[in-house]
């Protein structure tokens, strides 16, 4: 039996008490942009340190002005070493009457098509991907008493609110984190049982506006047919942001935006993502986006805009005959190919001035932008998990973009000069960032003993 | 020294006293259209129940599917009798935030220039108005011992959410309703110091709709793109309902609208309303209704519409990349002359429903509408009560119409064959509906008197 063989029998062997060990971070309410969470957020950093360091990695807190870094270290001189990124926090839990068991009760439960799944806020993103890593060298330790290779691991708080301070301590703590290659779990696999390695991201540019109008709230019946509504402006501006094409219509906003080489397009074609496959499962039937574009482009190699909140005046129950003082949206950009983040933000923001009438004031309150990312596709590394993941799936791994955005990959190659490999074992119905988010048990199992075969590729 | 002389210097000597008492009403958080208030609003109806009781009315909690109706008689054979009408429920204190004192926590405050006035939510809309007619009635009962006319108080609790029970209860009990005329003190006067009888009213139209598009919240970076986002489809919606000059774009919106005849325009002119005098106090400058129209017209005489509600997606502190299942909003129309609440309604639906792209669903709850109300010029009950409030505040009283909608006014007049004095002394800058509501110590105090004196006018 090689080590490989014992280190993945010991993952198999300690399957139920890695389920254990996620169960309990997953009850750790680690809502990073809300700052009622903030006790949450540092109790589950604390939790995995501890749990790093009972692994033997050298492991701290590391402080920044939001949530702290974990950041832990096990080396092993002579051997490569991977620099391993996660993320603790979690999404929000609104609408939280929309889920069937409360989010921070994690359970194990059976899906319609027979498929097991923890069911929690985090089960994917990020807590179940992280623990598959984490287990993954739990194994090996186990099995040989070592690591295949140096590993550290860097897991972030702040990724579902911007990633704002990660920058700054990744300049900081720069002379820490040499790596040959950076490892990040946080991705999707191509369908069930169909590993991915993405190889590009949709950057991202995030605004919040708020329209003013009156001084105060007014009365419909007083004020109405005088008076600037500025939920009216609001809806203006986010009704405008689109032609009947679908394009989004902020001027110059394609700039930048790289064609998909023909053959590539037919390859994505070969895929056969079409609208059943893709819209069905969430109870949609015709794609929204681009007219003339497949899905597949629509989602990872055109940008797009989405309003992702809108709110103002009276929202609870019965009628209230209210003209608000102000209206508020929340409107993101994925960004592709060489689209300039700054440049985004500048042209949206010009634009909604345009749109402006008499006596309305608008704030902006831009969140952090990050540009796309495109990966090489030639490197030893990409190589080397490409046939370890083929070994664990039986079939071999595509290599695909992806719609989402993850700026730290970008901030791996600018501030330390990393390539990054992007591989995770999420599912396309694993409804993150939704109510009722999950993790399948094989996603789980199968990705911890993904990453133990990884790590043995890449000592080689 | 006569009755009347009597009865007002016993309003003046009571002033301390009734002060009390409406404090006393405006600590109870009788918000209708929450059912957090349900208690509330029982308990600030058994508060006026109790109060009429000690006036000598025969008065009584009716039941309702809703909140209860204080009744309360005191006749007076041979003299004639007046329906007064008012409502004890209040508007919600949301947003909360932008109040200086807690909304049921009455206190009186020094406005900038001087005024004296009560703070507090139901101050002005509709407890103060309430309480002027209450202790009107208890100065005449002070100073001589009856009141000078037959009176039945017909006190609502669900004005502010729309009167849906009330026209069952005006037919259920119409047989104890019997009266010569309606007193309603529900609306404002011109100007501080310029008492005003309301001779119209606009009605009203009050849809909520929900659009739908996934089965589920998604992710924007996976999705956005090919999803449709039920965000767009409402601000769509409402972005479409007004054109480039103001006007409302439903289809037959205009039909039943009634010039307003020009010699009154020319009147309405000599008032001099114009952007300085009405939207400056509010911190706006230029209308924004249809153009070429009189600000006094925008308000009065023509129909409007406005959203009193839009919400949809994430709406917390930070950045969530969602892609919501569903958006919300509430829109309102205010109508005039003979517009039919049942077409406007109907032509809403038909234009949101034609604006909705594939896979999108769209539901609609419909408050009640009302009609548009014009009220005689010359009925001799008007011209009493116009002496009387000539009398109190030395200078004659304008007739004017009213933006709001009152929809009592209209159900008097076909259920009972009661027309309706529409006679109130709240002020524009009452902030009725919005945080820090104030009514003038002066409309309080003077109130009363005025009331002293038409009850006195109406017995002639």
């Amino acid at each position: 039996m090689s080590d490989l063989d014992r280190a993945l029998a010991a993952a198999d062997v300690g399957q139920g008490e890695s389920l254990e060990r996620l169960f309990a971070l997953l009850k750790i309410p680690s809502v990073s942009t809300d700052p009622a969470y903030k006790t949450g957020c540092r109790e589950a950093a604390d939790w995995l340190k501890r749990d790093l360091a009972a692994l033997g990695f050298s492991a701290a807190l590391r402080e920044t002005p939001g949530h702290p870094v974990v950041l832990a270290t096990r080396p092993k001189p002579g051997a490569p070493h991977v620099l391993f990124y996660g993320h603790y926090d979690v999404q929000p839990v609104d609408p939280l009457d929309k889920w069937e068991t409360p989010p921070f009760e994690p359970r194990l439960a059976t899906l319609k098509d027979g498929r097991q799944a923890v069911v929690a806020r985090g089960a994917s993103d990020d807590k179940g991907q992280v623990i598959t890593f984490v287990e993954a060298c739990r194994a090996w330790i186990a099995a040989s008493g070592d690591l295949p290779v140096g590993v550290t691991v860097l897991l972030e708080g702040e990724e579902e609110c911007g990633s704002i301070n990660l920058p700054a301590f990744l300049e900081e703590a720069k002379s820490e984190l040499g790596a040959d290659v950076a490892l990040v779990c946080d991705t999707a696999m191509w369908a069930a049982g169909r590993p991915a390695i993405t190889s590009s991201l949709r950057g991202l540019v995030y605004e919040e506006i708020t329209v003013r109008a009156a001084d105060r709230d007014l009365h419909s019946g007083l004020y109405g047919g005088a008076a600037r509504n500025p939920l009216h402006v609001a809806a203006d501006i986010v009704a405008g942001l689109h032609d009947a094409d679908g394009r989004v219509t902020l001027p110059g906003f394609y700039d930048g935006v790289i064609e998909t080489p023909d053959d590539v397009r037919e390859q994505w074609r070969a895929l056969g993502l079409d609208a059943d496959a893709f819209l069905k499962p969430i109870g949609l039937s015709e794609p929204a986006g681009e007219r003339d574009r497949m899905i597949i482009e629509q989602i990872q190699s055109r940008p797009t805009c989405d309003v992702n909140g809108l709110w103002g005046g009276y929202t609870g129950a019965g009628a209230k005959t209210v003209i608000p003082a102000e209206a508020h949206a929340k409107i993101s950009f994925r960004l592709v190919g060489d689209q300039d983040p700054a440049k985004v933000k500048q042209a949206f923001r010009a634009y909604a001035r345009s749109r402006l009438p008499a006596d309305c004031e608008i704030a902006f309150e831009g969140h952090k932008g990050s540009r796309a990312i495109q990966l090489p596709f030639d490197s030893p590394a990409l190589a080397k998990a490409r046939t370890a993941l083929a070994d664990e799936w039986g079939v071999e791994a595509v290599t695909i973009g992806s719609g989402g955005s993850i700026p730290v990959v970008g901030d791996f190659k600018r501030l330390l000069g990393l390539d990054t490999l992007l591989i995770g074992f999420a599912l396309d119905d694993d409804r993150i960032h939704s109510p009722n988010e999950k993790y399948d048990l094989d996603s789980f199992r199968r990705g911890t003993r993904s990453w133990v075969r990884i790590l043995a590729a890449l000592a080689g």
